[in-house]
């Protein structure tokens, strides 16, 4: 069906870009041979970990979210550094983040926007200890709690106070918890 | 905890704007009382519909994404103008975009990313049942396809083929399919 061809790109140029992130003009040539403009963000890998201890508390990153204007229960991660392994990466931003460590799963991605670039990759970390104090980043101020599974899913995760949910679903679907 | 106090606005400039979309800088005091600088999206919010026909195929608008750069299937959904009723909205996305019309009900929601205003909200449609041909706008392309429930769970829910992954999540969470 030619309604789904890939469109054609046919000049692009950078009308923002700061700190990783960038907005880009793109003029396309459609299906049917028209041409249409676009505004397309052109954004970083990330990632987030439902990270659970050994008594199924999830490790939750509370925190101000300047998007949505709120504090937030959120997912540890973050975004993934150029040529560096999306576990690895992950791995380093639970143990900055909530000074917690343990065996890390990749359980799926996904897309993010249909205006955008960013992937976004689920990870679950299970028996996670607290093995340091946590060293967040000038600007993350992180309060760790930890919150009882049932609590997670029922409270925050299905009345949709997260950033991450689709992570936190992948994560919880690759349990057969849900 | 001073930690999760939210951030103080002190100032914001609009560097990007088209289309519904913008970008701007904000500087914000922190917790600490530094001061930092933040790119953030303003972006309008948005729905998306997991839509069954009685014989529980799900509906999907297949089409070209121009932010993966690839086909997708995605769930038929879009934005919600001001003023408009979210569920009125998204009825009118699923009768446009595929000619398909059922039950509506608003199954949850969730923040898209930590740096942009978008709020999206998932529905279901249920007892969907072909009453028109579709009405695109001049920039969908889209082949409507009808997919078994287990095989659009199984290899695209969770093979992260889509960029609604959390509205999918949501619907079939409601439903306890998942």
């Amino acid at each position: 069906m030619t309604d789904t061809m890939p469109w054609r790109e046919v000049q692009r140029t950078t009308v923002f870009e700061k700190f990783g992130r960038a907005v880009d003009q793109v003029h396309f040539e459609m299906p049917d041979g028209s041409k249409e403009e676009f505004y397309l963000k052109r954004e970083r890998p990330a990632g987030a970990v439902l990270a659970l201890t050994p008594d199924r508390h999830v490790i939750v990153a509370r925190q101000y979210r300047p998007g949505p204007d709120r504090v937030l229960h959120e997912l540890p991660g973050g975004f993934i550094d150029p040529g560096e392994q999306a576990a690895a990466a992950i791995a380093r931003e639970l143990l900055e983040e909530t000074g917690y460590q343990g065996t890390i799963l990749e359980v799926g991605s996904y897309w993010l926007d249909a205006y955008s670039t960013a992937r976004r990759t689920a990870f679950l970390a299970t028996d996670c200890v607290r093995v340091a104090e946590p060293q967040p980043e000038r600007t993350e101020h992180i309060d760790v709690v930890t919150i009882p599974l049932a609590e997670f899913r029922d409270r925050l995760l299905r009345q949709g106070a997260m950033t991450d949910t689709a992570a936190a679903y992948l994560a919880l679907d690759h349990l057969r918890l849900l």
